[in-house]
């Protein structure tokens, strides 16, 4: 088999040499029908809500999330790996289906390809994956800059709402690395213009319409969700919502296709459900819940992935996303490298092909919190190391004997140069784990806690902090969204990936310190309060070479530098 | 058959009820296989670049030109009369296939809905082509604002290529109504965010990406007209390109499948395709030279149309998109209706439905001027009468009579209400036209004429105007054009569509009046100079009630108010 050659291609090179199976084989792995896939060219399709309503009575499938220690510079492989244990359980004989977010394209020509796995662990078509795929996040612009548009159109006409032009909290959206837009004026130019105000634009991902589409268990729902968010206030401070704008409708009709989940296929010819991608930060991170929901109906093991490491991501993925989708996780698997191991122990990204067993057994003591942080979600845990060339036995051992004595196992894996072959091992516990029925899942903190004590509650069980800071603004606000009725909501923690504190420079296990909140956003179409402990970034900036000057279509018509 | 039922059913009523074939049925009318056909869902596809490739050989098809005369706020029906003509070449057993033009998602949350016909004349699936489609328009969004990112990413960074910020001319897009962005102030907010400029957002349809899209003859052909863009001025008012900020590649990746021409059918399931959809003002308002040039390599017979009235769309068919892509109409139709006669001989719109007949003979005035241009071009012409209910038999000979006087021949069509059945006379005329070869086509000017001259002669051969009104310093400008090597571009006309003159409200045939050029630009990489008499609005904004607040899905799950 060509792939246990020990030359080393690119991950294009290799998804190129794909054989992929047209789209409709691919469902049918999932008894999906021809006529209830709506197909997008021969290796993409959407599922239709006909299928997905006909399957609403099935029993659900075992859920798997794959999340991670605090992302390094080194590179973890979340995305690769829940494609790898797609693939593995799949080899196992296992009816398996694999759920991930979909790629943003305005990073894409700044600094980053996709995220569409690596090596011999891809979803394909990875080209177009990381392009315009099926429209849903054109559709989420659209959708969100209609609302912009005819909130300014409203004030235009006369502002019967009252709107107070200062306090227009809706901005813009473009899927794209533009910082040119973060913070503008509109309505220049005189009367025909509107009225001046400052405005800004931010990416895609970054839209509460994303967070909307991610969340929403149908149209209905994602129509009442919209109808709810607040796009400004009056000078009274009362809330104008997007219902009084009356754009809900028609930002349903501009999302309809986008609300069904994309089907395309790894390279080994597995079903793949790629839907939705929020920001980690301001939003929680997760693949949809569509997808996730309707994939449980088809698949007897669904693995999915959330953002950055577990503190951030699996944290939202379980107080946020499976209470709200009625969903648990059977099985949890940390994604750890020996090279994030070592970074986590304090080497530098340069000296990381060097043999270091001590940095290594510094750096656990990252993933050890990360393996009782999920625990305490009352869901067992395996780790997964997942393997580079470059790493010894001595380093894969040290992490193995660390996750033991944490009451766990850790199972190297080879996804990345064998595909299914490198994960078999992984596949096999997981499904046993997810079999024995061990999970006895409930989030951490109970709707009914304050949204103080909820903040409160994640610094100290998750982060390990001493407490959290804020001033008597955000307190008054909190209990002020309480008494408007929104203190049933989860906490979106929006926090740097990088440590368990606020300080990205802070790596391994801190302890002693606190976590200041410097700002509370109520997301009430999304249906959470965002918490902003440090600098959020939701319009990226290009880099001074930005890749796009290297995308090209070469001679073959293929693409030339997008990854 | 139930279409001759005399209760008049909406167009989204007929639409809805029509018995759509598989779009590979479709496909395969024109001998296009499968697997040349990349679908998008069961009902559009695009049609592979190796097809497009595989039949360059073949002797084309005849070419058949829709055009009208100046619209009025009665409608005129050109796209229905398309569509409708098309469907009657087949029922009279040609070969034949429509080309039209993609519409803009914007508009239609404002006032109207969108281009794909009435009655029993349409193209389905109508709510995906007013809405998403294929994603041609968003694709075209996302690579003119990679443009203007990477423009201001490259003054953030430096500036190398010494752009004066007070002369970028690359605006940004948005397929929206939004009045807001038509003059703003960018990169505000401190040093991280870049330099503060004075910038603006168009409509996507008024992107010269989009006039590019439609003229390129393919993918190498799109990459160089790109390239050719100019985005800014230098101080010394010399010009940068896309080329200099090296965006032209990653543009041509993110247009690679919008280039694709987009097949679909008719209510009668004949092969339409629809694609492109440039401003018929600031660009030449034709469908794209990709589908046009294909579709007569598949058909015997393609019936395509251009914006607005002859003067403008059909004058920008002949001189821009034929004299570009190489090919000749074999004959053209131009569309009247009863009651745009009445409106041009001086009737209101509330007095419509009143028999008129010096009304409209007064009207004809204005066909006939059409007619006299159209075959100035070395093509015949025939006239289509778009029935309405409320139009007299003496009303329709009056205009029959009139034609004959100049010449042609008036046919009454009545595919509104019939589809097919109601335009085979017309069909089968314009096909013994286009097979008697009659049409000696030629451009009314020659690429060598100076710029000026060219705005001259379409002024008083076409609008019949005593000439052209320009100062000094455009004459100057157009001089250094030509000496910059622009010489040989041909012109596009922005003008009022309403009437012969720059006046909108001179209906008729007017004579002894000037034409004022306030502005002329160029349009380097579409290849054209835009000469621009009158008011040019390159963002529309939404009315006072937009439609988008009666757009909703209704219990079945069907789109309601999009049209």
């Amino acid at each position: 088999m060509g792939k246990f050659f020990m030359e080393y291609k690119s991950d294009i090179e290799i998804a190129r040499a794909a054989k992929k199976r047209p789209i409709q084989e691919i469902g049918a792995k999932l008894g999906i029908e021809s006529d209830d896939l709506l197909p997008y060219g021969h290796d993409k399709a959407k599922v239709s809500q006909r299928l997905i309503n006909a399957v609403q009575d099935r029993a659900d499938g075992k859920l798997i999330l794959v999340t991670a220690i605090n992302p390094t510079p080194a590179g973890e492989g979340k995305t690769t790996t829940t494609v790898g244990l797609g693939d593995g359980l799949n080899a196992i004989g296992k009816k398996a289906a694999v759920c991930i977010r979909e790629a943003s394209l305005g990073p894409c020509f700044g600094m980053k390809g996709g995220a569409a796995g690596g090596g011999y662990a891809q979803v394909v078509p990875m080209e177009d994956m990381n392009l315009h795929f099926t429209g849903d996040f054109h559709a989420i612009t659209s959708a969100h800059n209609l609302l912009s548009a005819m909130i300014d159109n409203h004030i235009y006409w006369g502002n019967a709402l009252e709107i107070d032009i200062r306090r227009v909290v809706w901005r813009r959206v473009l899927d794209m690395n533009d910082r040119a837009l973060r913070q503008i004026t509109t309505s220049l130019g005189g009367v025909a213009n509107g009225f001046p105000r400052e405005a800004g634009f931010d990416i895609t991902v970054a839209s509460e319409v994303m967070a909307i589409l991610c969340l929403a268990r149908n149209l209905d729902d994602l129509q009442k969700r919209l109808g709810d968010i607040i796009v400004a206030y009056r000078r009274d401070r009362t809330p104008v919502y997007c219902r009084d704008i009356k754009a809900d409708g028609a930002m349903t009709v501009l999302l309809k296709d986008a609300m069904q989940p994309n089907l395309v296929q790894t390279l080994e010819n597995n079903p793949a459900f790629v839907h939705g991608g929020p920001f980690a930060n301001i939003a929680h991170g997760c693949n949809s819940v569509t997808a996730t929901t309707t994939a449980l109906k088809l698949a007897d093991y669904v693995v999915t992935e959330a953002g950055f490491g577990a503190d951030l991501g699996a944290e939202k993925f379980m107080n946020i996303k499976c209470r709200k989708a009625g969903i648990a996780p059977s099985c949890v698997v940390v994604v750890a490298t020996v090279r994030a191991m070592k970074m986590n122990g304090g080497v530098a990204k340069a000296d990381l092909g060097t043999e270091n067993v001590a940095a290594v057994e510094a750096g656990c003591a990252n993933l050890g919190r990360h393996i009782e942080n999920v625990k305490s979600f009352g869901v067992p845990v395996v780790v997964a190391i997942n393997h580079f060339v470059t790493d010894t036995d001595a380093e894969v051992e040290a992490v193995k004997a660390y996750v033991a004595t944490q009451g766990s196992e850790a199972i190297l894996c080879k996804h990345w140069a064998l595909g299914s072959e490198g994960t078999k091992d992984l596949a096999t516990r997981v499904a046993q784990i997810a079999d024995a029925g061990e999970a006895n899942f409930a989030p951490i903190y109970p709707d009914d806690m304050s949204l103080f004590d909820k903040i409160d509650t994640i610094a100290k069980k998750i982060y390990r902090a001493d407490g959290v800071v804020v001033d008597g603004k955000i307190r008054e606000q909190l209990k002020a969204w309480e008494e408007q009725g929104y203190g049933n909501l989860p906490v979106c923690m929006a926090k740097t990936q990088y440590s368990f504190t606020t300080d990205p420079t802070q790596r391994g296990a801190p302890t002693g310190f606190t976590v200041p909140v410097r700002e509370v956003r109520l997301s009430a179409g999304a249906g959470f309060i965002v918490a902003i402990c440090g600098e959020i970034m939701t319009m990226p900036g290009l880099p001074r070479v930005p890749s796009a000057e290297q995308i090209m279509l070469n001679d073959a018509g293929e693409i030339e530098g997008l990854f």
